[in-house]
């Protein structure tokens, strides 16, 4: 099965356990995703709960993230994401070590790995630039800098504290120069993502700046013309 | 949207995240469940993967449960199992604690109610007839006893510690009559589901023995017919 | 080692890590403790960091409880407390699952287990009537109930939710009534420890309200002269 | 309170919970540690249970490590160990996410920096070099790399898989010179130390090995020579 490929710069919209993003709302609004990506050029993922998973992906012609996935094989586990699974869904890639689902150190390195084999692209989420200098070496694909105090407040990282998202890429790329850098937490305009990305981002990962938007098109739209720039 | 009713007895089939029942071969697997279940008249329902779980529910017309969900609601949950979603992808019911999936106390409470509102049936795995009398409280709808050390083994707790089963059945209807236990580990042929039935269980928790089997249908088919006696 | 006996009603300071408690001042505390006990005749117990257990036993003539004990034997553990090193240091008794170190059901039940071996006197906390219930077949000497969200405010469970402490008492005693009752949550003074005591239970749990208080002998004092009555 | 320095190359003595190391016999085995320092000039370090800890630091004149710390302060913890705590009784370092206690990756960053507060020196131990360059940015003291499934074998890591150690020596200086790297899991006598050093070891972290041995004083002793020369 052959899944749309995940491209920087990169918008990837995090549904969470949203009201507004489960079921056939998470399908509504990959559906929008895919216009404003298709008519922006821009790469726009979703990152629907699993059980919406296949759903999403069987629908809109967008990437399809999970929003976590474990370092589990076939096998002998109970009530865990088989990366295989999700790739068999659909997806083209996951969230690895989200504010709000936090790993042992070891299951970040096995989660990553266990990606890499079932054909995820590994997105890591990090709360501090030392945070993402300590998952580097792991190789993930992305990583995304979210400093946690700013999350869903509307106060962007890119203005609030820009000097994390400029360490960050250096610090990251000083280590693996091909991880991209994604820019979280706070964003919800196209001038905080256009920032995000003059300081050297690849792309935002945002949640209720899009979920909860009046006009989530709208909303999406203008990130994606700002990225593009 | 309404969902296939759990009867008892039951045969629960967790599906874990075994290659044979991953994806399409979960939906065959179900299918073949339902076949049984139409057959015997005996009710048997399958847990598939989260991923698999709406795939599962669209095509067999069998109670679904999930392996696991989260004690969340609505809102700012990234990589959690929501009970509402779980629900509206078709499922019936749930398994809580499972022993490859254990819970702090306090959150196997909240998932059993979390489950109620939001109209799945749960059963809570337990490994011993004590864990059984602290998890009766709780109220849920049913109470699987599974002694781990014999899970996979082909040795059935109905034969090898008959007490579990009936000392299990005993102290959670002293507490709550109106839960019903069902018996788990090493369960793999009519004999040890009937002999767990005449212990006092009103169903099975099996896995390999049935998706690891030659034949699921045969094996299926032999559990049914032993526990519609 | 003969270590003091633990007697009810019991007055039990938890220590937690505050500064007024740690190292050296948990000493002079616990002789605080040890002059209002003497006193009065009402015995106080403290549970201080595990770090000072032997210290702290080894000179107030009062019984010792730790915060929290792992369910491990003698062998490959790093980093967990052995409840026979505990009981060794002059530990009296251990609290289980606080609210702020919440344990896996089935480590509950460990715990209570391996701390009977180590002749330890278990007081496993929950947060409601319904955890009360749940903890109660698993056969501790005591369990003490705290809703979280009264906890360090001043506000008392005895008068805020009196009927928090009078049905987790009913609740406990229709399964064990050997098992003691002690009532936590917003406690600071001898009114609110006499009407917890009215209700049923047999002591209190007390923290801030007494470590906190601009003279701790006084406190004491005033709770201990309250639950005598 | 003037603690004993930490030295490389340093012999590291995990006391775990073995019996043969609690209490009384963590003291003997500490005043063996320490007559063994003495007597050939290597720094002879001990990590016993936290509980034995203040009274193995009053006793032995040699550095004392805690097996485990939490990353808390002063306050509202209960159950956890406060670094000021034990450093106030005398320790000099500890252990971070020990094989047999793993830390989820934030808890890892924000326990070095609190033993950092504390001045306590910091042990992190790894299982792979890719773990070994993911804690080097968090910039601790040393880390300690150490094959799980060496552990207690008896089949050194120096001689099993020398590269494991030298990889590891190379990764974490290409990040941060000054970190020194011990070397772990299976080490029992002096040959095989000796093959840590001269793979770029500083010293090792042994358990069993010498907690264990029919004669840990001559066990430690050829550790001591072998690391010295």
């Amino acid at each position: 099965m052959a899944v749309p490929r995940v491209e920087f710069p990169l918008i990837l919209v995090n549904l969470k356990t949203y009201k507004e993003a489960t079921g056939e709302l998470a399908v509504r609004l990959s559906k929008t995703a895919e216009e404003v990506s298709t008519r922006t050029g821009v790469c726009v993922a979703v990152a629907p709960q699993v059980v919406d998973l296949r759903m999403v992906a069987g629908t809109a012609q967008i990437p399809v993230f999970a929003q976590h996935i474990d370092p589990v094989g076939y096998g002998k586990h109970t009530g865990h994401v088989l990366p295989e699974a999700a790739a068999g869904a659909g997806c083209s890639g996951t969230l690895i070590n989200h504010s709000e689902r936090r790993l042992k150190l070891e299951d970040i390195g096995a989660t990553v790995m266990r990606a890499k084999e079932a054909g995820l692209l590994q997105v890591v989420c990090v709360d501090t630039v030392e945070m993402a200098r300590a998952v580097a070496p792991l190789g993930p694909d992305a990583i995304a800098i979210e400093p946690p105090e700013l999350i869903g407040t509307g106060t962007p990282v890119s203005k609030a504290r820009p000097e994390v998202v400029s360490g960050a890429v250096d610090a990251v790329h000083r280590i693996d120069p091909e991880i991209e850098v994604l820019c979280g937490a706070g964003i919800t305009n196209g001038e905080d993502a256009a920032a995000a990305l003059r300081l050297g981002a690849r792309g935002v990962l945002v949640a209720s700046g899009v979920v909860k938007a009046g006009d989530p098109h709208r909303a999406l739209l203008e990130l994606a013309e700002a990225v593009r720039l």
